[in-house]
Order: structure tokens, then C-alpha cells, then sequence
């Protein structure tokens, strides 16, 4: 079963994908499987991830054998099984490349990596567009007996299954709402209880500004298709998640990275952006930032929606960590009271991440036109896990719960600082909330692949940059990183 | 709470809609409150169900009493209630307009009805542009005290709870799926037990080709957004399900309405459409088709492959009511073994609307790009949810509650059909599975106004038009058209 949220994915560059492609391999001689069978395993499951990209050229025979410490026959042995199996083509003269499993050109066949007008242009990435929707998927394909130093959400044993089981009991045993469509903004307890929930963090909502979705991820998507239309511009937190940045690319929308400082955003770069990109919004994690771990300051708050009203681009406010944060931080969305700014935040980081309950805070003009576009997409969400989450909510029990997170988190992270430090990593900012992001000093893209194939899933800092370009950066989740073997794993995967 | 699927969303005419503002509300001399609260509250109440759209005029003072039967005085007191509740504003000699809710245009801000090809290319409906999702979110917003002859579901006395509740208690004590995301495609479990399903109507697909969704809808969704781009041509079968039409024109797509007969789509008009604008897709509902209840011939079904083929378009069969027809109808997806075709299907009109469990299945070479569109727009599906429903497929409990539900329809079918008959009512279709499609004789857009203020949800036929032209079709859903006071009603509403 999947257990990850992170990206274990490594994405063949922008030629090729020859750093991949050739990057050693984990073969053991007496295996029980033969070499070429170990090798051919391997790299089909590095293509079935889409670590190897369809129409990538693996390395040439002579090559391989070299990086792979084997004989050519065993190479040539292997890719003849690669071939069998129809995972690659051999061209002549030319070489091994990737098969396409997609049927036609689409405009879904591969996410090209996120068009970003700091590198030159929507998908000016280059001539051979990264699937990074391929790359997110691949997360969920994890790997389950090893803690995961890349994962996303607490791992699960951090999580309190008896709570949600008794919270779903308790709203089966309550009565029928599950017969009938939810109300099209979402269970009106739920929304009564998130409205208490976000007044908490001095963010005012009545119920009626209030949206639910399947989970945060929805409502920024709901958010993006009312908002927005191809070609707008929008600006994004530089390092920034991922998902958000596939997700924009994929709808056609231009977007403009701005490095996120220790304290906010870089307020020059932002102006000089929304003066030439006129952008129509900024989507940001304010607090707890991912992956910096960063959180907004009270003044830069203050000048970004200054920035906002001058050139009239609307804030969304992504919280998704909000549990696990102090709820003095200040947001964007309590000082502007929600008229410029859109609030999104769920539970995945705290409850659990299956149940996917999400929702949006908009000013009144908003709702309807984001209620409709909710609809149209699926119309409307679960009554059963919304009021199992509005049972949390109005127990006290997720508060308590969440307490208890914060405090092993507090004890977990000074440990993993330690060791994260003790193997040559460098914290390029203050270790906060669920996440770690540090300096290996070399390339992690590389690094994280190496590791993947011993079992350790990680998060490379590539994946957090709009433009993907090399980084030796790396998220590390405070949580799942306590275990010296990861770390002497970490050591043998180097160099 | 909401109880309602189908439209009941009345549209005001693309003029500034004096057909709805003019009609006749419902008033009672000495109920207590004034003829002029009961006016106020009762045109209040449609501007919020957007029944009067924003901008559209309200009737001159002279003119409103006399087709409400009252004084002037009584028009002017209602109108100043409006304006203080601020849902009108008065304009200088041009009267009282319904004030727009929205902040700003934006490309959401109103879904225009349906740009038809053949009513003279995208959004060329008129200058004033419907709100279909609007519409489409008022279905969800209905009153819970009388049937719902417009009802798009089963009636919740239908459903069978303690099935549904008995199957999430033992998805519960199974364990612990719940702590991490689910897997990208779903839950394994359930797509064993749909390949099961879907091959007993002989289509056969291997789990790896199934994908979960929130809901049919959002399975559709996900479909648009990975195979279209906006300006594609979609072939949809006319008339057909207002949703569809609404989110292929907020997608940016043009639609090709194809008149449906009585067993399938019209071929020559498709293959005109298909030779003069290359469509990329055709979506239908083959069996049961809604509003029609007609299903396809297996002739049709292969010349509508054929077609596809010819004109390289793919087909999704919409195959929502699967569970109340006869396993033995065919399905184009049967027929072409899920190469050129899609399929989807949910539970919403057997198990309950509320779980929003449905699946696609598509051919092996576009399953990635289908899960890739699907984790962008809100990652992965809950798996307690889908596992119920594996449960209920798995046990035989859903196949033996679909028998029950079909035996009843059975029976209810006679009784609405006789009731329609004996009230005017002329079936222009065959009258089979949950709908009747019947012809009224007078426009349906009026008549289901002012039933619905007397508390009747109707199905006008206008709904059911990518065009929204005017029709003196209604659609019946069998379940809920079982009473002769609804019939009296209708009486009363008419002419």
C-alpha cells in the first residue's frame, strides 16, 4: 500500500537523462536472481516510475557495463529483457530508448516542467518537457518498510487511527445525511466548526464564505479554474511545492517564482514581477512554509498586501500546516479580513491524508462563482468524513491530538537536527514544524536516486523550484528522519 | 438539508427575464404577513437561487400588480424591501434591477449556457449569458417536504441505510488504510471488484485500466481535462445532461449537439459534425440515456464506432445508470474493448449520492495521463469510501438491493405513466428506467416556475438543451411522480 506523500521523484534531465540513466544501481552477486535480471528489474522499475522518461536514451552498452561494474553481457542481457518486456525500442545505430506508453500527443500525455517566465518563458524548460505530473504520482508508489526521510505527512504511526474510527462511528450512528447530495458548499456543521477553527488563528469567516473540497489540493484547484484562465500569470513561492506548480502549468498559467525569504517573500522581486507580468494571483504557504519551514512576518504580511491592492492581484493563503503551527503566526487572510485574499487549508497533516477533507475561506463575491465551479467538477463532497472531521472539531479531540503531535515534534526535530548535521548537512534555515530544508553540498537529484534504489525515499530540491533546475538542497521530514541507517545510508549514497 | 439532484433551476430568458419575473407567485391575503412581505420574500428567494440572474430588470410597478392581482402600493412596499435588503437597486427612469453578487468579472463570474456549434459558435446564446452553474448548484438547494418529480436520483426511501452504514462499520474494523493517502488510481480492492462488475455488462478491463474519482462527474471531469484543450469540439447527445454541457463550456470546449433518437444518436447529423469540425471526443450516456431513458442498439452502437474511427474521436460512455438497466443492453465500450473508448460509472444512483464513489476506465496507453490529471487537481480518493463500496459489490449486497430497487421502478413505472397520461402528459419516448421524457404542450421553463412555488421540483426541457432553447419537455423521474396531488398541482400551474 502507498504511504507517501513526498517526492520520491526524480526526474531524467532535461537531454536525455543520462544522469539517471547511468547512475549506479544496487546488484548483488548470489542473489538468487541473475545480474542481468537484477540490472533489467531495476531500470524497468525505474521506467514503470517514470524515473526514466519515455524517449530517454539509456546509456550505451559499453557504458552501462562501466557504471554497473558488469560485463556488457550482462548488459546486453538485460536490456534484451527490457526489450522483451516492451518497456524500450532499440534504434538503429542509435542505441536503447524509453518506449512512449501514450497512445497520441495530448495535452495531458506529459505535464511539461512548470513554464516559469524567470527561465525564459511558459515551458521554456527545454526541448524535452519533464513529466511532473508523472513525477507526483510516483510519490504515492512508495516503498513501506523503511521510514521515508522524504515524506510529506507524519508518518502513521504518528496518527490516532482509534480517534477517526470513532469519529466516523459516532456520525453513522447520528442518521441519514449520507442519502442525499451534501449541500453544494460543503456540510453546514462542518462549516460552522471550520469558521470557530480559523476565528482561532484571526481569521473571520462566517459559514457562508466557508467551501469545502476533497482535501487542500481541491481547493486550490477549485480556487485556480474560477480565478484564472490560460495564460494568466501567477506569482509562487520560490523554493514551493510541487504539486501547486504542476497543477498551474497544466491549466496554462504562466508562473512567476519569487524567492521566499526567511521572513516573507522577496518584496523587490515581487513588485518588478506583478509591474511586468501584471499576475492575477500569489498562492502561498505563509506558515510553516514548505519546504523552508519558514513562516510569514507580521511586516512583510503587511507589505505583500500592500504589493496585492497596487496591482490588484488577489492572495491565496495555503495553510496547510496550520495544526501544527502556533496560531499567534499571523496570516494573510486575518489582517486583509478576506477581501483581497482566499484562505485554503485541511487536514491531510494532521487527521490523516486519506480522508482528502479540504476547504477554502472567499470573500462574498467569490463564493457562488466558486461554489459553481466546485460543482461542475464533481459536485458535491462526503457528509460522512466532513461531520467526522466537524466531530473532531467540536470534541476538542483533533486539538488535543494535535498537541501531542507538536510536542513529539518538538522532541523529534533537535534529534534529527543533530544527526542531519553530524552527516555534513547545513540548515539553510531554522528548523521548524514538519520539515527540514538543508545543503548537502552536492547534487540531490542524483543523490535521492541512489538512495531510492537502496529503499530510503527522500525529497531532492529540484522539486522545489518552478524551473527544476539542479539544486543541492533537500527536505528532510523531522519525523522520519531519527534512524542512523538512513543517515549511513545517506553517507554511502554521497560522492 | 438538500435533497435534490435535478434541475430545478429555471433559467431566465437571455433577455433581462421577464418570463420569470413576471410570473405569477403564489400569495395569501391574511397568512399573517402582508401581501407585500410575501411578495418581497418570495421574488428575495428566487433572486437568491439566482432564478432572477443579476442584472435581469424586474417588472414595472404597473405591470407587477396586475399579474399578481394586487395593488401598486403592495408592488412599491415589496420593491423597497428589496432594495433595503439590498437585492435590487433602483435605476434612474429604467426601474429595479436584481443587483450582480459578484466582485468582478472573472472567467467563472457566469458560466455561459452552453456554446452550441449548430446555434452559431461558443457562447453565441445571446449577449446575456445564462448561468448554468448557478442553475446547476440551485438543484442542491431544494425542499425536502414534498417528492421531487424533477428528483435526478433515487428518492432517499429507496436507499437502503443500514446497507450502507453496516458496510463502512466493517471497512472500519478492517484496519488501517485510512492513515496514509490512498493509491493514485484507488483503492485496489474496489477496481478488483468494478473489473468484476464492469465485465458482467461485457466490458472487459483490467484493474490497471480503472481509475477511482470522486463521483461519475468528477471521472468525467478528469477525462476533459487530460484528452481536451480548450476550443476542442465534443460531440453530446441532445437533448442531455445539463451538467456535461455546463463543464465542457467552462472548460472552453464548443459543443456539437447530436439529436438522440430512439436508438442512439442521429448518424448523419454526426458524421456532418464530425466531417465539418473534427470533434476530439463524443460523450454519451448509451443505456438509460438521461433524459430519454432510450439505450442504444447494438447497430447503432457500431456505427457510432465507426464513425469514431473514421473521424478519429474517442468516445466516453456515460454508463451512470448501469445498475438499473439489464446487464444485457450493449455498451459501446463492450464493443470496442475500451480501445477508442472510455467508460464511466459511479454508485450515486443506486448506493447513495453522497459518497461521490465513481471510476473511469480507459484504454491502457492513457491511464497515466488520466491518473496525472487526477492527482493535480486534488491528489487521491478516500479509501474507507471506496472500500465500503468494494464491500457492497464484493458481498452481493449492492447486486441484491439493485434487484429490489429495479423490481419497485417496475412496478412504480405504470402508475407515474398512467398519472402523466391522464394529466395531458405525452410520452415521446418509450418510458423505461428512472425518467420519462414526456411533452406538456406548453413551456416547461414556466410552468416548473411556478410549481416550484408551490413547492414542486420539476425537470423543464430547456435544461436539457446545449442551445437552453425553449421546450415544452419535462423530464419525470418515476420514483417521485407517484402523486396525485403533484398531478393536481401541475394542473393548476398550467396555461
Amino acid at each position: 500500500m502507498p504511504a507517501l506523500d513526498a517526492p520520491l521523484a526524480l526526474s531524467p534531465t532535461s537531454s536525455a537523462g543520462p544522469a539517471l540513466a547511468q547512475a549506479p544501481l544496487a546488484l548483488s552477486r548470489g542473489a538468487g536472481t541473475t545480474l542481468a535480471e537484477q540490472l533489467a528489474q531495476q531500470l524497468a522499475e525505474r521506467i514503470r516510475q517514470r524515473l526514466l522518461a519515455p524517449g530517454a536514451r539509456l546509456p550505451s552498452v559499453r557504458e552501462a557495463a562501466r557504471r554497473q561494474g558488469v560485463s556488457p553481457a550482462t548488459v546486453v542481457a538485460a536490456y534484451d529483457q527490457l526489450l522483451a518486456q516492451g518497456l524500450v525500442e532499440a534504434r538503429r545505430q542509435r542505441g536503447f530508448f524509453v518506449r512512449g506508453a501514450q497512445g497520441g500527443a495530448g495535452p495531458g500525455a506529459a505535464v511539461p516542467v512548470a513554464g516559469s517566465v524567470a527561465a525564459g518563458g511558459p515551458g521554456a524548460g527545454g526541448s524535452a518537457p519533464l513529466d511532473a505530473a508523472g513525477l507526483i504520482r510516483s510519490m504515492f508508489h512508495g516503498r513501506n518498510d523503511l521510514p521515508a526521510p522524504g515524506l510529506g505527512t507524519l508518518p502513521a504511526d504518528w496518527l490516532d487511527l482509534p480517534l477517526l474510527q470513532a469519529a466516523v462511528r459516532k456520525v453513522l450512528a447520528q442518521g441519514d445525511a449520507a442519502l442525499s447530495y451534501g449541500h453544494p458548499s460543503g456540510d453546514p456543521r462542518l462549516r460552522e466548526a471550520l469558521a470557530v477553527k480559523m476565528a482561532e488563528c484571526g481569521v473571520r469567516a462566517n459559514p457562508a464564505q466557508i467551501v469545502t473540497a476533497n482535501g487542500a489540493t481541491h481547493a486550490l484547484d477549485i480556487i485556480a479554474r474560477a480565478l484564472l484562465q490560460p495564460g494568466d500569470a501567477v506569482l509562487v513561492d520560490d523554493p514551493g511545492w510541487t504539486v501547486e506548480f504542476a497543477r498551474l502549468t497544466q491549466l496554462g498559467m504562466r508562473l512567476l517564482p519569487v524567492p521566499r525569504g526567511l521572513d516573507g517573500p522577496d518584496l523587490a522581486v515581487m513588485a518588478t514581477l506583478a509591474r511586468e507580468h501584471r499576475p492575477k494571483l500569489y498562492v502561498t504557504v505563509s506558515v510553516l512554509h514548505n519546504p523552508t519551514g519558514n513562516s510569514l512576518s507580521l511586516g512583510a504580511a503587511h507589505q505583500v498586501l500592500k504589493l496585492a491592492e497596487a496591482h490588484d492581484f488577489r492572495v491565496v493563503e495555503d495553510d496547510t500546516y496550520a495544526h501544527l503551527a502556533p496560531a499567534h503566526l499571523p496570516r494573510l487572510t486575518a489582517l486583509d479580513g478576506l477581501q483581497r485574499t482566499l484562505y485554503v487549508s485541511g487536514f491531510a497533516k494532521i487527521l490523516t491524508p486519506n480522508w482528502r477533507v479540504g476547504y477554502l475561506a472567499a470573500p462574498p463575491a467569490l463564493v457562488d462563482r466558486l461554489v459553481d465551479v466546485k460543482m461542475l467538477g464533481g459536485l458535491t463532497t462526503p457528509s460522512l468524513l466532513e461531520q467526522a472531521v466537524a466531530h473532531c472539531l467540536e470534541q476538542g479531540s483533533l486539538r488535543r491530538h494535535a498537541e501531542r503531535v507538536v510536542q513529539r515534534l518538538d522532541a523529534a526535530r533537535p534529534r534529527a537536527v543533530r544527526l542531519a548535521e553530524a552527516h555534513g548537512c547545513r540548515f539553510v534555515t531554522p528548523p521548524a514544524g514538519l520539515f527540514g530544508w538543508v545543503d548537502t553540498g552536492e547534487d540531490t537529484e542524483r543523490l535521492a536516486l541512489r538512495l531510492h534504489d537502496a529503499g530510503w525515499l527522500t525529497a531532492p530540491g529540484h522539486l522545489f523550484h518552478a524551473t527544476r533546475r539542479a539544486s543541492t538542497l533537500m527536505r528532510i521530514n523531522f519525523a522520519t528522519s531519527q534512524e542512523a541507517r538512513f543517515w549511513a545510508a545517506f553517507d554511502g549514497a554521497r560522492g
